[in-house]
């Protein structure tokens, strides 16, 4: 049985070793499934991680095969589902897990969209809390919207929204954790604006730019081009490799994490022969002490660029041209990345509204003109010209107004969502700078640090 | 500005008024809205509560006039936008809003159920973080699925699972709360299911239960006949009232809270006339103080009876008729509350699960039929004889495929949805099973009591 939390031993340290894959495990499309999964389950196996949290494990019976195969040195296994076809998400433990939880995210595409399919997945972040040695470990899974063009992302909003959710999800439900680490498939680069949000809110490290030792691809790359899975169309504008995968952690004042090493696959098994999936695998191995409180006389330093790159086509979403009048003055000394970074996701939620406005306005007239052809036609076949025609037409009419009506709804629902999320990240930001004003650096402290001024001070 | 958490002074003791009221607010519905509005407003302002909760607020318009209205003595507010209508919860609170979070609940009855309506109302727990005095406030807000007939109740499942929901969110969030707080119309009477898997499993007291003083309607019934918008309909087989609003709360130990008193309206306006909404409004003023960790030496008294006091006519849902194969055998000794609710709400979903299960092979079969027809008419339009019928058919047929693949992807997404909450279940029943193994008493501290425990210790 494990000890109770903080109840770690002074001077005691703690390994973790952590293992994360997007699997591409999509049954009748996935190329060698059945072999790489075998694979994978013989490198787990002989591997013995703390946590193996993987992602796109979009078949069940897959997990439940990995999991006959992995009872002895994971004994504890979850599967998240979720959606119609489900989260994908799944962990395999070697230490008993204490607490499980999920939270799918309310924004997740377009269900006409039906060949991109992510709205039909129940994307999601999967939450597991473990106790080790006396240490509360809060370790989150999790798989956002896919981007399929970065030229013309239509999908932005909607990944900003759930890295936000995300953010949200990790601050709410860490207060207690002693170290929290998240693992998964963010489909962002790491200076993208959702990437930025979520390290910006939520204090947690990258590990590919902290760890002590790494290995593997150039820039940290966990999509690459000398995987034999993945296509130059894949890769976009970047024709090397893509970072999108991640390891982010962090711990509270009073203990210590660094990441002694952080491996990732070179488009290969990790041994020898074909990759295990059409992303790289990372595998990190951090160190736990206790430590005092960290109190860094200098603003702490942020791992996101500013302005965001984003492609040069584009231009920076913060340009005072967009929305200015509904922006808050902003003045010169309030341009810390967290008050930037929230003040930028705002916008970007304000122009999804618009959007989602414009499909609202569409629909309705589509809705209007449909019935007044359905009313039209009613006349037509009570007359005798034009019977035929007129019932030959109703159903088609019938079903155009139909599915105006199931455009129209969804669009609402996608407003309400993007307008509670500007209105937390208002909130957010208002808060911010009120910490601001009051001299303190609104980086993480005043908005996360309740727990971590607490621990201080005990 | 208030001070930072945990900062209480000692001897230090906060008086807490809280405002609780189902408003009845559905546009071009609900009978003298503007005038009930108004009365609100005015009785809000008049008292000047520390916090005002409000559900079945569904016209935002409505929530902005009061905003202007109640902008002196409640300067923090906060609307909960979520699905296609809204949630309908919104918040006054006299003192800051330190963070605002929500949780929209996976399963909320269905599309198809239109006259009910619920589906499209994102119903949703909200969350607001408060600092009073130095102590941290979590107050949430919800409003559950409605109860339509209790003879024959379809949403019973979905209700349990949003318990569930419920149950988990504020544990999760509220790790780092010195006193939690829950108002709402949980639609649920005081020893349904999922009433009691709430207060088993979070630790919540009732407010009317624990009151030192009570004025209001027998039995603490929040829906009364003498209230002239309710029906008799309304009341289904109680005449003279159910009780279904609910002022739930609990303090971690370190700190002592009391309920001091309980007001529930009488079916009029608290100071006189015709009555503010439907439901009647609860009143709860709340001591919170300093005090010795409680440690009581015999288990805590449930406030749930069992078995659950359902309808005589339905059999309890603890039968060992009921899916004997799939439950894990229990023991004498496992008869605690908090496992006994666990395993009723796990056999709950079970039986959702089952349901959902028929509706997607009905809606499988009836696709399969509507395919073969579509083939069918296609031959018919290509020959001579039947051509115009087969052209005139041809579009409802369509609609029909369509229509039953809606219904299919519906209850597959509501199958996952039950699935996923009854593994959460399971796990939470193993170690509420284990820490009865080890001598400990499972009812709160095992699962919830990590941050009791370390306060204790502290």
């Amino acid at each position: 049985m494990d000890r109770p939390p903080s109840a770690m031993k002074p001077n005691f340290s703690l390994r973790l070793r952590v293992f994360n894959l997007n699997c591409w495990d999509i049954p009748y499309v996935s190329k060698h499934r059945a072999d790489r999964l075998k694979n994978l389950g013989d490198f787990l196996n002989a591997e013995s991680f703390d946590l193996a949290l993987l992602e796109e494990v979009w078949s069940e019976k897959d997990f439940q095969d990995l999991r006959r195969k992995l009872a002895v040195p994971y004994p504890a296994a979850h599967y998240f589902r979720s959606g119609i076809i489900g989260s994908g998400l799944c962990v395999f433990s070697k230490h008993p897990i204490q607490e499980i939880s999920h939270h799918v995210y309310t924004l997740n595409g377009y269900p006409y969209m039906i060949h991109h399919g992510d709205w039909f997945c129940g994307k999601a972040v999967g939450l597991l809390v473990l106790h080790l040695s006396g240490l509360v470990l809060n370790a989150y899974v999790t798989h956002l919207h896919a981007e399929y063009s970065r030229q013309k992302d239509i999908y932005l909003t909607h990944r900003v929204a759930q890295a936000w959710e995300l953010a949200q999800f990790i601050h709410h439900t860490s207060k207690k954790a002693d170290v929290v680490l998240l693992c998964g498939d963010l489909n962002m680069h790491p200076g993208d604006l959702g990437c930025c949000l979520l390290k910006e809110y939520t204090g947690l490290h990258d590990a590919f730019l902290k760890t002590q030792d790494f290995k593997g691809p150039e820039d940290g790359c966990t999509m690459i081009k000398h995987n034999c899975y993945v296509s130059q169309q894949d890769l976009g504008p970047f024709p090397f490799g893509i970072r999108i995968d991640y390891v982010l952690y962090k711990a509270v004042p009073g203990f210590y994490i660094s990441c002694k090493s952080l491996k990732i696959t070179t488009g290969h098994h990790p041994h020898h022969g074909t990759p295990l999936s059409d992303h790289e695998a990372l595998m990190a191995t951090f160190c736990v002490r206790h430590g005092p409180p960290q109190h860094s006389p200098s603003p702490p330093h942020s791992e996101c660029p500013f302005p965001w790159p984003f492609l040069t086509s584009r231009p920076p979403l913060h340009s005072d041209l967009l929305l200015p009048s509904a922006l808050p003055c902003l003045g010169p000394a309030e341009k810390s990345s967290l008050i930037r970074v929230l003040r930028d996701a705002w916008m970007e939620m304000g122009l999804g509204i618009a959007r989602a406005r414009w499909w609202i306005a569409f629909a309705g007239y589509v809705i209007g003109l449909g019935l007044l052809l359905l009313m039209l036609l009613c006349v037509l076949a009570a007359g005798e010209g034009a019977r035929e025609v007129a019932i030959l037409f109703w159903s088609p009419s019938a079903g155009l107004v139909l599915g105006a009506g199931a455009v129209f709804l969804f669009h609402v629902h996608e407003a309400k969502g993007l307008h509670s999320i500007q209105a937390e990240l208002q909130h957010a930001l208002k808060k911010a700078k009120e910490a601001q004003a009051l001299g303190a650096e609104p980086q993480l402290a005043p908005l996360l640090g309740q727990q971590e001024g607490d621990r201080a001070e005990e």
